[in-house]
């Protein structure tokens, strides 16, 4: 099952050029950084390893000619990251057309459910 | 790359219950069946392999208690497949929930665009 499939409801991808996209787990882990300070506090509370919390970051910062997470080892033993304002502007985006995406599709989803014959023990 | 990750835009994925979920792909193989009458050939279309075509048909048949894609041997030597009422509810009502994505999003879309640093040709 995919990590996203958890809870019932959409889950929205933003492609902004072929091979660039943000979807539920990046938005996740930035958001994770940001309140947390930490990529690989970030990670933990998702399940997801330090190298798979890396790999995403990694990733986020070869998007755009700036990066969207910055980290420093200055301050204390561990390091720290924090997001850049780009990678603000992107989580506060998604974070926005995810709400406007459910406004829209509620009726539609109920809609949906009401229609389809029970969902399976199977699953 | 994601397969569904090749053209720009906002990709949804429906998930109904833990585990089920319609996404870009379930939906073009149903839409692919609907149109070819064939598994193998909606498959095809989407440069995916027969036994990854069946997979997902297969895993779409657990999701009900009715299956949504059905598949008859008889007619002719290589049988056909076509979908259910549910597999037909189910397509309708993806991509009705994609056209409200669309346009609920898609102001916001162009102004995260503007608003962000070039994306970085290294991708």
């Amino acid at each position: 099952m995919k990590a996203g499939n958890k809870t019932t409801g959409a889950r929205l991808r933003i492609v902004l050029k072929p091979g660039v996209a943000i979807g539920p787990g990046k938005a996740d882990i930035l958001a994770g950084i940001r309140e947390t300070g930490s990529i690989a506090a970030a990670g933990r509370r998702m399940g997801m390893s330090y190298k798979r919390a890396w790999t995403l970051v990694e990733a986020m910062n070869t998007f755009f000619d700036e990066p969207m997470v910055e980290t420093s080892r200055g301050g204390n033993a561990r390091g720290g990251a924090s997001l850049t304002p780009t990678g603000e502007k992107v989580l506060d985006s998604y974070r926005h057309m995810e709400s406007l995406t459910n406004k829209a599709i509620g009726k539609e989803m109920t809609k949906l459910r009401t229609a389809l014959p029970n969902i399976s023990n199977r699953k």
